[in-house]
Formats: C-alpha cells, structure tokens, sequence
C-alpha cells in the first residue's frame, strides 16, 4: 500500500497520473500547502524539503519526495513507462530532468512573478514568461516527429503534462506550439491522465 | 570514448568530477557560453536545449544532456557511486532531483539577479537569497548525522557540490550551516574532485 501525500498543482498531479497509469492501490493524503501543512513535524519527516508531493511505499518500506524520482521509483517496481536497457532509460529520465530543472522551476517562477508577487515587477515576468516560451519551443520540435517526448508514452510526458495542461494560470498560450499542444490534447484524453488531474477534487 | 561538452560553470563541473572519479577516458570540447556557442546547429544537435553538459558516449553510440542525467547514465554504465538495489537507487536520486531542481535553479536565479541583471531588484534579490539559505538549512540537516547525503559518497554529492562551491559569487556563505560546510570541505579535498572543478582551466 502506499500513502502519498499531496496537493493539487502539477508537481502534485504527476504521481496521481503515474499511480493511476500503473494501477498501484494507494492512499491520497492532502497538504493544504496555502494553510502551511507542509511545515509540520510530521511533514517534514517524510519530506526534510517541505514541499509535496511525497509518498510512502509500506512494501518495501520507503519514503520518497521530488515528484521526479518519485515517478522514476515507481516505474522502476512496476517495470512500466520507461525502459528497461540503458539507452532507453536514459533518454526517458534525461527528459524528466528537463522537466525538473527547467519546465517546473521556470514556470514556477513565471506563476510567481504573475500571480503571487507582492509588487508587479515587468523585468522578472518578462524573463520567466520568455524562458517559458523558449522551453516550449524545445518540447514542440522534440515532438515535431514523434507522439511523445522519447518516442513511447513514458514517465517524462507524465511528469510534462501537468504544468503544460497549467499554462493559462500563468497566461501564456500553447497556440504558437502546435505539436505540444496536440500532445497536450491526446495526453488530456486518458483516462489515467483525466483521474491523476482530478486528485483531491 | 567519451567526448564531454561542457564550460567552466556548475553544471558543467558535475560531470567531470564524476568523469574523474571513474577514470573513464574522455576529450572535453569548450563551449564557451558567453560567447553564445550553446546556439550553433551542431551543438543544438547534440541539447536541443542548447545549454551545457552534454555528452556522446560512442561506445555504445548514446548522446545525453541534463548533467542529472550524465551523472545517473554514468552510475549506471560503471555501476559506481549509487547503489543497485531499488531502495539504495532512489534514495541518491531524489537527491540528485533535489539538486536539480531547488539548489541549482534557485542559486541560478540569486546570481542572475545578483551578478547579471541589467537592473537592482531587491524584491528578486531577497527572494532567491531566501530559498537559498532555506536550502542550505535542508542540506545542512541532511548531513547533521552522516558524512555524505545519502550515506556513502555517490554522484548526489557530487552534483551538489559545484554549486555550493561557487556560493561566494552570488555572495551567500556557509558559515552558518557548519555541517554543509564540512562536507564541502572534505569534498574539496578530493583529488577527483579537484580535477573535475579545474576543467579547461
Ligand atoms: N522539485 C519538487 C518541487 C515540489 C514543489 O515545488 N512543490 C510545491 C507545490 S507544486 C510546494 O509544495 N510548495 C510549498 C512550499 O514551497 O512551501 C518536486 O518536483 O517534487
Ligand atoms: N538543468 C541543466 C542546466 C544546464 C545549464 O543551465 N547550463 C548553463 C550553464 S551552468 C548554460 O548552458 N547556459 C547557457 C544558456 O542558458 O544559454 C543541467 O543541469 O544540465
């Protein structure tokens, strides 16, 4: 059985998706990160980073945070969503860092800068929403000829999806992307997809 | 052979360390960033996110960017520096992600608003000095009981390293966080690591 704890903004989707995809019967916890459950004793056992998502798997008894290895764990116990040889492994968890590194940190900054900033500061949301753009770019010719971001449906667009399916929070647009907004589409009609979205709702 | 592309910055710096540490034979090529070589055809051919590290590792015949990825790909290849079993893996991978994903994007942006940013934000400024103090609080509690930060030495440390080495250029200090400066220390004191973090110097 496994607990996870999270919340609903993308990094707290992505192992919704993953869970769901793989069928693994768990347990949702919610962190209301807006009340500030992240910074509880009993939270920051389980994550010493205080951010969701996390989870805990009783069999074989571990606790796992970053949304990324989260999903790279997983897929390694259910042999599913990334190869098995080297090569094929490596490309898929390639794309899950440049999700990890650059997707999520920047967007995040960009939702900052948009939404939450206590001043409106046009320098820092024009760095973060053209740094956006610059990885959508990236992801749309990485799929100008291929479905999904390392050829078969894998880990890295689960780990994608949610924060590009979150552009209009920040108000930038997919429709100068055309094949990232087609991923976008065919990935928003699974129904694994569609129930990790809907976590805590 | 490996042919290691790569400049004389922190990510850049991660994977030769572990280059070093493997002895695995490699040619570094310099892609001088400030010069804009990150945008040329070829290399855009080798990261379609035009940034350094990347690597063509010919035997057998695999090219991978994200320096996450390097480190991970070259644990595997060599099965050094992070444990085989599953428990083990995950463990020095959520690690590294947490490198990849806070220590380095956010001490990304503090020198970028510090050192490069065409205007003095002190909104920007105090943001990214903040999270990253707050990350010197995660590391430093991670290695208040153990030597490395995941146990024994793996490429977790060594991706972390490089950025909390280059803590002066954005004007942050260990000082108050003595058991991440002891690591740091102690790294320091490795000769692979060294070499790694003189790279085309
Ligand atoms: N790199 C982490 C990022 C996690 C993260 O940023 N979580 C956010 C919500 S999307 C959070 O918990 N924020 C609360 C806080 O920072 O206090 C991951 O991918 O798991
Ligand atoms: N997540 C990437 C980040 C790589 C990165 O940001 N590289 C910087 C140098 S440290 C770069 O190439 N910058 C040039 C540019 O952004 O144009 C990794 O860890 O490999």
């Amino acid at each position: 059985m496994i607990d996870f704890y999270t919340f609903t903004t993308p990094n707290g989707r992505k192992p919704a998706i993953m869970l769901e995809e793989v069928g693994l019967s768990y347990t949702t916890h919610k962190i209301d990160i807006t009340k500030g459950e992240q910074f509880t004793p009993e939270f920051i056992a389980i994550n010493p980073n205080s951010k969701i998502p996390a989870i805990i798997d009783h069999d074989p008894g571990i606790t796992v945070f970053e949304s990324g290895a989260i999903l790279i764990y997983l897929a390694e116990k259910t042999g599913r969503f990334m190869p098995q040889d080297l090569e094929g492994r490596t490309k898929v968890i390639e794309w899950v860092m440049f999700q990890m590194a650059s997707v999520g940190p920047m967007m995040g900054q960009l939702n900052h800068f948009k939404r939450f900033a206590t001043e409106k500061i046009p320098y820092a949301i024009e760095r973060y929403e053209k740094e956006t753009y610059r990885i959508f770019g990236v992801l749309d010719s990485q799929l100008s000829e291929q479905d999904y971001l390392t050829g078969d449906y894998s880990i890295a667009d689960m780990a994608t999806y949610p924060w590009i399916a979150a552009a209009s929070f920040a108000h930038v647009t997919l429709d100068n992307h055309p094949n990232l907004k087609r991923w976008a589409e065919m990935l928003g009609e699974r129904s694994a997809v569609q129930k990790g979205m809907a976590i805590l709702q």
